[in-house]
């Protein structure tokens, strides 16, 4: 039987495995730095998420250890009546970790605090590179309705 | 020669201007409610938005007349090293000013705006129907690099 998946907000101690698994793949290790005790950059960005109520950064724990982590941001605005919409962002689990399920009990947390504030609508972007977290997220309920674009500034 | 482009927030007395544009377009007329005065959700959503320091909602004006918006948060989080992101939504330009150079305008804005609060990326979502927005945002820089997912709650 496997281990039950806690999901807790992330404390500051979390940050040096967060920014571990945010620095675990090919598109993080280009622009992350993974040291412990983590860069003055990630603690400082911790406090300040940790300051604003309108996001929430949580961590999965399985057996004490923290395998996985995602963000998820509240945003008014007008559309859609005025409803919030929730914007989940830096989604990752642990690479040791991988199909065990982790991900998805992440997400369903996500849609059920995001439906809870009464957001109506729930949104995110995945790297056109990672084909199976499309999949991923469409077995979820989301559809790939729009095109995601980034520019560095 | 053309009249100038004045970039400015939001007021309250905008709030219709900026639900008719929003509701003028075939996703838009299915799911927002346009009436002037505006609808007591319209008016709350635009109240807390004004009261966020991680959101903006601007409007460029023409000759004294609301002809665009858009809205911008900025969401801190740990990714990039813990640079905030800048995120556009409910971008909108009145129907019968199109072409006129309005959004290159606004997103030209933006783009300053984000800059100047120190943010490393920005990012937007376009509807996969919107073919011609996405080549528009491809003009000023940004690239087909994600894609956007969204589901109802």
């Amino acid at each position: 039987m496997s281990s039950p998946i806690l999901m807790r907000a992330a404390r500051r101690e979390d940050v040096a495995a967060m920014v571990r698994m945010l620095a675990d793949d090919p598109l993080g290790a280009e622009r992350e730095r993974h040291t412990d005790p983590p860069q003055l950059g990630y603690l400082e960005a911790f406090d300040k998420i940790a300051a604003d109520a309108r996001n929430l950064l949580v961590v999965a724990e399985v057996e004490g250890e923290v395998v996985g982590c995602l963000q998820i941001t509240f945003i008014p605005g007008l559309s859609h009546q005025g409803a919030e919409l929730a914007l989940i962002e830096g989604v990752r689990v642990d690479s040791t970790r991988r199909s065990g399920g982790i991900g998805a009990v992440m997400i369903a947390w996500a849609m059920d605090e995001a439906q809870a504030r009464g957001c109506r609508q729930i949104e995110l972007m995945s790297h056109v590179s990672r084909a199976d977290a499309a999949r991923f997220y469409e077995r979820l309920g989301f559809e790939r309705s729009h095109v995601g674009m980034k520019r560095a500034l």
